[in-house]
């Protein structure tokens, strides 16, 4: 039980909230906070003085009102001085993004991942030089306020050590503690399961923007989930939350990479699809996994079969998903969104088999807004977190 | 966004998280509330005042303090005043009960009800029935706060509609208008799911007090659920969430009465259980789910084999719920605790193949604290809702 707020807790947050608002929903005016935020005109004058004062936003003018009178100033995230490392540790790529207040990607470096057993130093090196570089390029007023990576693994809640990532050999790994210390930005790295994070991207800024429950679906070699319900992402007691990958759709069915049989990641990853296909061992990735899907487009037969076997398993995962979370979403990622794209009729068939039609008659099945970066924007919210709670504290820890 | 709260809105959450404390904890001293709330001594006695003449709480001097010095107050839940009507519609029963603030159950009517279509009016006339012989006990001074019920169906949030009820053949029923037209008591009646009101009973005061992260399976002729997820209830965009018994895990499984196939509901009910056993049709109920574990106890091989197959796919279900959800705990009621109680090594088994190492190694097994009542606590919970979030903004609704 919690007591309410007191006066500077409240300020607070509402620092915290309105920083939230501008960085969420870009430039606003103050006209518009103040309907928006239901404080009244002088809070909201104070709090944006206290904000500007700060560095992390700036007022100004509107280009152009179309209305007379004096026009409301409009409130801006200071995006190219207030910024995070947004780090991205997939099966085949490392990212690193320089991101700023408001989202934008200011700089960014990529490189390929070879598939295989998972090396810290051979996936923390390359991180690291990437963000020196990008670092080494920024003005000197700028301030990093936070840096974070996603995983795809499990990630452990609070300590950023990765405690199982089956299809990149992780087990127990300090990843957090290590990037940190190799950083050296005197910041620690908030580290967060891949499929989580990109979720947590498509309710804040991509295809689930305003829905509160959704369940998000990313494939590559493993299939990962991300689950919002009630606008907050489940993580559960140990943070392992949305392992909707190895919930068992076929107890009968293929041996999955955890040791269990018949998990939907078995039945619907890459694998089953290139496998069902006859293609798998020539070509793998997510180019193997569209070529699929192009030659069912052009009558291949064992293409088509394979698609349908795969959307019938998918159907399946999405109707236990549905009854399980009542989602006003689910969103298709990763090489599910080929897969949901060349089989949609399969899913929606199995749908209506297997999900209550109650809880299935408003249900949006989409595909990802923001593509294979959702899970870096979403490292990019994760390493915001802190500022957009309490902007005042952070930018005095980040010696601003 | 929210703005922060007034000092008016702190007030009404400070008054209503000391109800709070004193309805699920009990007695309090002014002392323990000063510490565990986290405000000053004079807040405290401020809050209390308000509550007392409110006729919420009264304070008394406790019956022996072991210690020297002046003791610390005691306050108290008016316990015997304030109360709230909690409704069952079981599959097998109706129930209404008097339960006053604190917890303590003061009055209970219980009927048996037969199984087969559902009537509105054979389930509304008995409880309203009973409500008014109860009220008609209670002292003048006494004051009914809310009414809920808690229903063997889907439903909708907010508006009390029974939406799907596939074992009482209930579909779009305005079952919480209806009540509270017959009750006449000037106030809603708030439904929900019973699997739902269960866990959110075994959370606040059962078996899973203290656990945020708690899955609760129900079984009966249907199997129902509810998740606390981050200390929250899962309700999913409709209300529906936490269908877990729709789950399918076995999809060339038994015929499930949603008309999909291999639903948890399908493989491990009262009807798979008594049908694997030999003995479908003789007797149903709990009963003779009891009667299938003694004979399994005796050494019947029909009885044990029929237990290990329904425990084997209990298993299954339970591990994809840790998956999907990580819980620290899972619970079972209804004739659920029965089964697992005897096939609780088949349980552990199939949940040590399919559950994640790291998702299952800190998860707690239990059984229901609360029993059949589990339900009947939940409503009571879910009628003391608003009096607890608003203590004396419902207090003067209810016009003391």
């Amino acid at each position: 039980m919690r007591a309410g707020p007191s006066q500077e807790e409240i300020r607070r947050h509402n620092l915290g909230a309105l920083l939230r608002h501008v960085h969420l929903s870009g430039p606003t005016s103050r006209a518009e906070l103040t309907s928006r935020m239901g404080l009244n005109r002088s809070t909201i004058m104070a709090l944006t003085a206290d904000l500007t004062a700060a560095g992390l936003v700036r007022e100004e003018l509107p280009r152009e009102t179309g209305r007379a009178g004096r026009p409301s100033l409009v409130v801006r995230p200071e995006s190219a001085r207030v910024y995070v490392f947004a780090l991205d540790v997939g099966v085949d790529r490392l990212v690193a993004a320089r991101v700023g207040l408001g989202g934008a990607v200011l700089d960014r470096r990529e490189t390929a991942r070879r598939r295989g057993p998972f090396s810290l130093e051979e996936t923390v090196g390359p991180l690291a030089a990437f963000a020196r570089q990008m670092h080494r390029r920024t003005r000197p007023d700028t301030v990093c306020v936070g840096v974070a990576a996603a995983f795809a693994g499990g990630v452990a809640q609070g300590d950023g050590i990765v405690r199982f990532g089956p299809n990149m050999g992780a087990a127990d790994v300090p990843f957090g503690e290590e990037m940190a210390r190799r950083l050296a930005l005197g910041l620690p790295v908030a580290v967060g399961n891949d499929a989580n994070l990109a979720a947590m991207a498509e309710h804040l800024r991509g295809v689930g923007v305003g829905c509160r429950d959704l369940v998000y679906l990313h494939g590559d070699v493993g299939v990962g989930g991300g689950v919002i319900a009630g606008g907050t992402l489940l993580g559960g007691h140990q943070g392992f939350g949305g392992e909707v990958g190895h919930m068992v759709v076929n107890p009968e069915g293929r041996r999955c990479g955890c040791g269990s049989r018949g998990c939907l990641e078995a039945e619907v990853g890459e694998r089953a699809l290139l496998e069902a296909a006859g293609r798998f061992g020539s070509q793998i990735g997510r180019e193997a996994v569209r070529a699929v899907v192009s030659a069912a487009d052009r009558g291949d037969v064992v293409a088509q079969a394979a698609l349908s076997r795969v959307g019938d398993w998918l159907g399946l995962g999405v109707a236990n998903l549905v009854n399980v979370f009542n989602p006003e979403m689910v969103v298709f990622g990763g090489m599910l969104r080929e897969v949901y794209l060349g089989s949609a009729a399969q899913v929606r068939s199995r749908l209506n088999l297997d999900a209550l039609p109650a809880s299935r008659e408003r249900l949006r099945l989409r595909t990802t807004a923001l593509g294979d970066d959702a899970t870096l924007v979403g490292a990019a919210e994760l390493a915001f977190a802190q500022v957009l709670a309490d902007p005042l504290e952070v930018l005095a820890r980040a010696g601003s």
